[in-house]
């Protein structure tokens, strides 16, 4: 391929996640997001708010040292919101109150008492640990929420952590952070395309896809099992990242067009996904 | 505490999942089940169907001992569903066709094709890779679907690899595997309750929980986050795991209780979640 492809791992943190409590959607959301751009997740994983079970994995992400590392969650005001205790002493950076992050804080708890939201703009020390970053970070500001977001560069490896309510994590990554990750990944182009046999046998489509996959080892292709039934059929998923846009297109269609191909030799209606 | 929480970590394998093509929900049903019965969730991962990555996770998880082990995705007909190859790396077990498996792959066909959903029931080698196990599993009918889930007891840890697509896997652990896993875990307790605090500020809400959540460090005491805005509230939720559900139960009411007294004293109305 003529341009690699960013490499990122997702932390998605809080004991509510693990407790099932709450299904986390931040990290599907993002692997969308960046995958669009270009980039590759190569790895996800979920933590409870435990310091040393944060800083542990926190310290094996960096010895591998992906392009970006994302968090989402623990930034808030709450004693269990613990993210950045592991972040600094993972990276060895204190926490240090942030004076430009506070000015966020601040301005959103006057914005919010203004409104009658809350009953007073007091800097209060849970709202004071909301700016509390790790030394050298850069505060990202939070448009739908208190805690800002967290950028902080290690090496190779560009540290961003984003809160975990859905709405306020997005807010950040298209917003604040939209054209730092542009400039990054951006360079990059990414396409797929969908496409439904007319049939719900996997064990029998299996074989015409891996030999098209042989031919085209850089577009990802997977057929989704589901359960068979009449009238079930198999949906069939092509990606690609590529230098640009185009080139990405291209190599889907050309494998595209070989699955039809393929299919239609063997007597397997294939139609592009509505 | 009286009893110790079995320790679990969940793999959810499939490259689908980390470029957001589709939302694990896998790992919040198995977390929610796991937590039910008295089980302890300490992690869960997204991989990608690639057996090298999967097998470094394995041996990692497998250094670390935990109670239980599950994986769940990639063990379709289809060429890139790894799971089990990178299993038998990690394990040591070389992938073998078990007898008991490949009657169950059989006899779902038969049953397919004689209801016409399949062209044939011949186990052709797509059909056939479903029943190669690692030595010395024990195969899990699938009351749903083709591919049997797997059993492996690794020392102090039992592995348990179930299919991705979300009816199957359920089917398994609520059918098949719910003797074992009740047998492993139902001895612990669980309980949980949800209350709604009439307050949208959280920095207001946290000093208050910490006091109660010092009193009571066996209760899991967290208040979820919400855009702030009028009439929007906290809702504050608290669970326990003890020697046996009763006992849970009193845990999680007590610390409610003293919730609901903290904060009525601090001006703020607390109701149960409806």
């Amino acid at each position: 391929m003529a341009s690699r492809s960013l490499v990122a791992e997702i932390f998605a943190i809080g004991n509510e996640l693990l407790l099932g409590e709450v299904l986390d959607t931040n990290t599907a959301w993002l692997c969308r997001y960046l995958s669009g751009l270009g980039g590759r997740v190569r790895r996800a994983v979920l933590l409870p708010d435990d310091v040393e079970a944060i800083r542990a994995e926190l310290e094996g992400a960096l010895g591998r040292a992906p392009d970006l590392l994302f968090t989402t969650g623990g930034l808030g005001p709450t004693e269990d919101d613990r993210t950045l205790a592991a972040v600094a002493q993972a990276t060895g950076c204190p926490l240090e109150e942030h004076p430009q992050a506070l000015e966020m804080v601040a301005e959103r708890y006057r914005a919010l008492a203004a409104a009658g939201f809350v009953a007073d703009a007091e800097l209060t020390p849970p709202r004071r640990k909301m700016a509390r970053l790790p030394r050298g970070a850069i505060p990202l500001p939070n448009p739908v929420g208190a805690a800002p977001g967290v950028l902080l560069e290690q090496g190779p490896t560009t540290l961003v952590c984003l809160p975990g309510v859905p709405e306020e994590m997005k807010a950040i990554v298209q917003g604040p952070l939209a054209p730092f990750l542009q400039a990054r990944l951006g360079r990059a182009g990414f396409a797929e395309m969908r496409l439904i046999a007319d049939c719900g046998d996997e064990s029998r489509l299996a074989p015409l896809l891996e030999e098209i996959q042989r031919r085209a080892p850089q577009v990802y292709i997977k057929s989704r099992a589901r359960a068979f039934g009449p009238g079930v059929r198999l949906q069939i998923y092509l990606s690609a990242t590529a230098a640009n846009a185009q080139e990405a297109r291209a190599m889907v269609e050309t494998a595209g067009q070989a699955i039809m191909e393929s299919l239609a030799r063997a007597g397997i209606a294939v139609t592009p996904a509505p």
